[in-house]
Order: C-alpha cells, then sequence, then structure tokens
C-alpha cells in the first residue's frame, strides 16, 4: 500500500499544497498527467535528473507529512468504516426481508459501526 | 466559528505537529490546559509578551495550513452528514414504525447521504 501509486496520488491529495511550486507541477505531470521523467524534463527544460530528484524530495516531504500528521491513515480508516456501513445498508435494501424485527437488528449493527466513525 | 475555541482545536488537532515544539507546548498549555497568558509566563519562564507572540504566530499558522489544505473543513462537512446518518438511523429505531416499505424509503434517503460522503 505505502508505495502504490493510488497511496501516494492520496498523500499528494491531502498535502500537496504544502509542497513547492516546482515539486507541486512535477509530481502533478508525473502522478494525473502520467508523463514519463523524460517527457517531463522534455517540457519543462530541467534535466531528467533533476526532476527525478525534485520528484525524489517531493514524495519524501509527502511522507514526512504524513508521518507527522497521519491524516490519510485517519481518513482511510474512516473511509473503510462508510463503505461498510453503505455495503451493509444495500444488502437491506436489496435483499427481500420483510420481517421488521431483523431490519433493525441489522440497524443497530449499522449503528455501531457509526458510533465507530463519529 | 471561525474564532472559536472549539474550531481552533480543531485546527491545533489536526495541524500541531507543523508546528515548532516551543509553539506547540505554548498552545497545548493554553488549549488544553486551559492555562493564562501569565500563568504560562511563570511555567515556561517566558516573557508574557513572549508567550502571547507564540501563541499568535502558532495560531497564525495553523490558519495558514487550514487555508492551503482545507482539511478541517472538509472533516467538518464529513462529519455532520453522518452525524445525519446517525439521527435519521436513530430515528427509525426509536419510532413504531413497523410497515417495512416506509423503513425502506427511509433507508434509501440515508443511501443518498452517504453517497456525498464517498
Amino acid at each position: 500500500m505505502e508505495n502504490s501509486i493510488v497511496y501516494k496520488s492520496l498523500l499528494y491529495d491531502f498535502y500537496g499544497e504544502l509542497l513547492t511550486d516546482k515539486q507541486n507541477s512535477i509530481i502533478d505531470l508525473y502522478y494525473n498527467h502520467d508523463l514519463t521523467l523524460s517527457e517531463i524534463s522534455e517540457n519543462t527544460g530541467i534535466s531528467r535528473q533533476g526532476v527525478y530528484d525534485t520528484l525524489k524530495r517531493a514524495e519524501n516531504a509527502l511522507d514526512r507529512y504524513e508521518k507527522k500528521l497521519k491524516l490519510v491513515e485517519r481518513f482511510s480508516k474512516h473511509n473503510m468504516l462508510i463503505v461498510e456501513v453503505n455495503s451493509k445498508l444495500e444488502k437491506i435494501l436489496n435483499s427481500n426481508i420483510d420481517d421488521v424485527k431483523e431490519i433493525r437488528k441489522k440497524l443497530i449493527e449499522i449503528k455501531n459501526i457509526i458510533k465507530k466513525i463519529m
């Protein structure tokens, strides 16, 4: 997970605004526009090695912010619980349960998950 | 809201780790331990004016982080929706509705709120 592009994009989404303009634009070209290091080099006039170094420094900065703030971690846990609530609701809605007691039992389960989020 | 202690505490909760150690400990004494500026001055050996200046600089830094990252704003919106989901669920559970169709209708409303969070 820590090295996946999804995780890195999340870090960028959360902390990108704290990067320098140069780091920000290079990460944006690399992550969001899928350019290669060479293409970014051609587009920006920065050497390929320079692009690589800036990218690594930016990624290290994003990692340091997450180590300090843990907001991506907090958000991901949150989100997993919301996905769970959603899927449990969907299950009730898609099922043919017509016993109110049973539905209520399932709603209490959902309320207990929501308690963990609040 | 912007000037309330609850809001300031939220900013500190989110971004406190990005402050300097000195800013961090003074804000902690002021927000979480309810000490006055004079008491913090006595406890730390920093002049009352120095404590005030550090506190203001820390608060300005927290404001700048929020202006850039807007994570407290994002989190608060999120949280309001979760509170709404929770109260709608509670209403169903505390009511005497025993018509499955009606419960299903209310669950669809809840699912639509959750969609906004995901």
